[in-house]
């Protein structure tokens, strides 16, 4: 494997600790906790893991733990930092006794039900210290939520004899980790599950989780990238340039991105949904800004968009949700039906007036693509939407609406861009080195102390690392029930943009100014090496969220 | 303007010079020089500024020089160091005397002929040192062709006082830049034009200009993202990712970050050229490494395109040059053609046996905007084909077919790329940082010396700054005649990927290999604080052909 010069340099970077997991540790248990919801529900599912303590880690004598064997997933989408996880794991568990043995379950927890694995050794760790990627192991999105799968995953944990589980993983891997902890507490298999925070969405985090790993890294390269577009677009002074970002089920991403850069226009899907903002009310906005800096000989801007904007427009949902009903149900009727006109013309008959105006004002590609592109369940592919050109496109025609009424007289461009896996799997910042190192020290300390079911937690991150706190979080103390295909579950409650919180309150406060005046921040890429006030800045979400 | 962190600790860099700058210089004139061919009709062409000799810069007693005030332009597509040219220029100027004035054109050309401009003094100056984009004074596409605009300029510089023009620029602009000066010279303007090698491209190059500023920047942000997104790729193992990267005219963008990123596949346009390849070679090509990948389990993969790709390709040039007739001449039958089938085949028997194959075997939506979108001279638009879509298109054709017939076997998801934007305004590299200043303050020099019709030069660049050369090139010397639009004009040769050259032939020897394993190198962001072996590597490109 060729390394480039930087992760060569990178390589020798030793991540920091928390204070309290520089030496011994001893846990220190709080009060029992209760769920943010639906307590009792819960409870009664997780009758062998629930109402446990929170957890806080204080220095302690020195003295020698048992050798540990451990395994460890990696569960969905990458996030830069995961790496970090493992060594810090591998660390601790050293740490603890220097016969302790970590296995890798290769290509997510899909390894783990088909036994396959390699034992993680000094020599492959050090390979892998401070770089991106989920590469050491692989990762995967099989879910494990089947008692079989449970039952398949112990055989091959009794026979590496390992007592341990880590499963880095969002909101549904940690749930669901919180279930198999559960499950192998009830039939008494002796082995513990601990969970990790992973996520570039960053909607996995609340009052005891600050944040998720590599949402840091990720925002930081996507910055980097828009800074340097806004800076083409203040000098050429000729494009709008609508740029999508990864995340689907949350804004966090945009919102960050939006406080480092400062663009022109930030739409942030949590606002549409309460706000009940249609996709017209949307591309209004964005079209009257357009005018307006247009008013100033300003034909140039930057549009910040969500990925998953489509989703949470009410009436989008509301259209969708008819169409894949109509052609659930009427399916070889509109097949019949010849010509692209006249399949246009069936579907807008077919709809509910209020739904079959939306589609007759969406441009024909996309409303094509609605009714053409179905997943194996019949349903429509929102994901293959391109909204930024939808939006793009969108705005034209309205500015030339509003040209036709004299209101606008400028010209109009777009280049459009989606970023998404430019970030996953960035080297992770000195944050993210950081704090991946820590949680994954931290979860090997969880195993020493003989708890399951817990998220390795380390907050009070505004700070510098002196100032961290490591500990442990009950899973199910972050549960609530939720409807999931039609059934209630127990699930981590997703953390979507708070309209409440100060990073959102900061971007409101901000929007007007930035939308009319050119405010561009270019934060440049990421530095490793530089001064502290470069290389060790937290996101802007942290910082509002903290002080 | 709010500056990001990184802004603020960069802005105190100070670039280094040449040896030879850091006191007084003289300059050391060479031979007669001559055009790289067509001496006759260059010469007579450039009566006054034709056979000037090279120009090398060496230390000199100090000595205090007159007040120049001297414009500049910034010509064409943005590119990482233009600001750093500037206040090179401007620190050359006050060096020679602080009297000396500085007046930047903006928004480009246009700016010199419609006299928009405005003083640069040093807070201005000093707000723009070492940071990206061409804000400072932007930038414009306006060419500066004809008589009418240099005697407009003229009124201007007169007026200003002025008597040396700074243009930076690529090939065009700085072919434009030498005629310009030979007028001046002709009519006895007393202004000097000076011109600067600028373009991410990379084609602005010769024995003497061993690399345009920009080049190194942006294909480190490339770079950058691509290895990103390599590691990902790598991680996942699912996807196949289709980039395609700026740069019509030539392939030095895609070699460069082949050679940094080591990909699955690069195609390099030159070659496709040479060997007289069709789409369907290049398609066939990627597919049998596809193939080959997935046999060995392999299903994912990363594949570079050049922009200009299309165009090059022998079969579709001629393709596209019987459509534009076809349609020029017999536009009005095709525009009573009803309904995208029939029109579809009024093509197909409309078009020479030859190339009715080739548009046949296109896919539907490709061959479709070849048919209809067509600019205001009523050519087919080349540069609005998704190349990167068309090639993942015709891949997945392909590898059916394969399947059919039992030759393949595997998964080809696709994920789409294209980075341009991305890097044309990224903060410059140490290595950008200094050679910009160098060429910008040596510019300052050339004019001091009374020379006109020169490019600024800085030499031996894979070295120190300690060994780098500077001085001036007559512009005249790298021109051949060409045709362009019809006619012969004198024009700096356009520096294609030199199939025998080595940084080529070092893509070509490893290629095979890259193609079969995964020898993916993740190069990281740029870094300007670390370890010299980190910050100050100069390009591959640039590596492979000097050493």
């Amino acid at each position: 494997m060729k390394k480039s010069a930087l992760q060569q340099a990178r390589a020798t970077y030793q991540p920091k600790l928390p204070k309290a997991l520089k030496g011994a540790v001893k846990a220190q248990f709080g009060a029992p906790t209760n769920s943010v919801a639906n307590q009792e529900e819960i409870k009664a599912l997780f009758p062998n893991t629930y109402g446990l303590p929170e957890l806080t880690f204080v220095e302690a004598e020195a003295s020698e733990g048992k050798p540990l064997n451990v395994g460890v997933i990696l569960s969905g989408g990458q996030a830069p930092g995961g790496h970090n996880v493992i060594c810090g794991l591998f660390d601790g568990l050293k740490a603890i006794n220097k016969d302790s043995r970590l296995y890798g379950f290769l290509m997510g927890p899909g390894g783990f039900v088909d036994h396959k694995y390699m034992e993680l050794t000094a020599d492959i760790i050090d390979e892998y210290r401070n770089t991106g990627g989920f590469d050491i192991i692989g990762s995967g999105r099989t879910k494990l939520e089947t008692q079989e799968q449970f039952d398949k995953g112990l055989e091959i944990l009794k026979q590496l004899g390992i007592t341990a589980l880590v499963i880095i993983g969002g909101d549904d891997s940690n749930t669901n980790a919180a279930i198999l902890g559960e499950y192998y507490k009830a039939i008494g298999a002796g082995v513990q599950v601990i969970g990790c925070p992973k996520t570039i969405d960053g909607d996995l985090k609340n009052e005891f989780i600050e944040t998720s790993f590599g949402f840091d890294t990720a925002t930081k390269v996507y910055s980097e990238v828009i800074g340097n577009i806004q800076r083409d677009c203040n000098s050429a002074k000729k494009y709008w340039h609508f740029v999508k970002l990864m995340g689907r089920s949350a804004s966090h991403i945009a919102l960050e991105c939006a406080l480092q850069v400062q663009p022109n226009v930030c739409i942030i899907s949590e606002e549409v949904e309460a706000k009940n903002q249609t996709l017209q009310d949307i591309v209004n906005y964005i079209a009257d800004v357009v005018a307006a800096r247009a008013e100033a000989g300003l034909n140039f801007g930057t549009v910040l968009i969500p990925e998953g904007l489509i989703e949470f427009i009410p009436a989008m949902k509301a259209l969708i949700a008819e169409l894949n009903d109509l052609l659930a149900h009427n399916g070889a009727e509109f097949a019949a039906v010849e010509g692209q006109a006249a399949q246009r013309q069936w579907i807008i008959d077919h709809l509910s007036p209020a739904n079959a105006e939306i589609y007759a004002a969406l441009p024909h590609g996309v409303a094509r693509q609605l009714s053409l592109d179905r997943d194996p369940h019949g349903n429509v592919q929102v994901s293959l939407i391109e909204t930024e050109k939808l939006l793009g496109e969108m705005v034209a025609k309205r500015l030339k609406d509003l040209k036709a009424e004299g209101k606008y007289s400028g010209k109009f461009s777009t280049q459009y861009h989606f970023f998404g896996y430019e970030g996953r799997c960035a080297d992770p910042s000195n944050f993210d080195a950081d704090y991946c190192y820590a949680l994954g020290f931290n979860a090997a300390m969880l195993i020493n102390s003989g708890v399951t079911g817990y998220m390795s937690s380390v907050r009070n991150l505004v700070g510098g690392t002196d100032q961290w706190i490591a500990g442990g979080i009950p899973i199910t103390m972050m549960m609530n029930m939720e409807r999931r295909h039609g059934e209630m579950k127990p699930v981590i409650q997703k953390a979507l943009v708070d309209l409440n919180g100060n990073p959102f309150k900061q971007f409101a406060a901000n929007r007007d100014l930035w939308a009319k005046e050119t405010c561009y921040v270019y934060p440049g890429p990421i530095q490793y090496f530089g001064p502290s006030e470069v290389c060790d800045q937290c996101t802007a979400t942290l910082r509002f969220e903290h002080c």
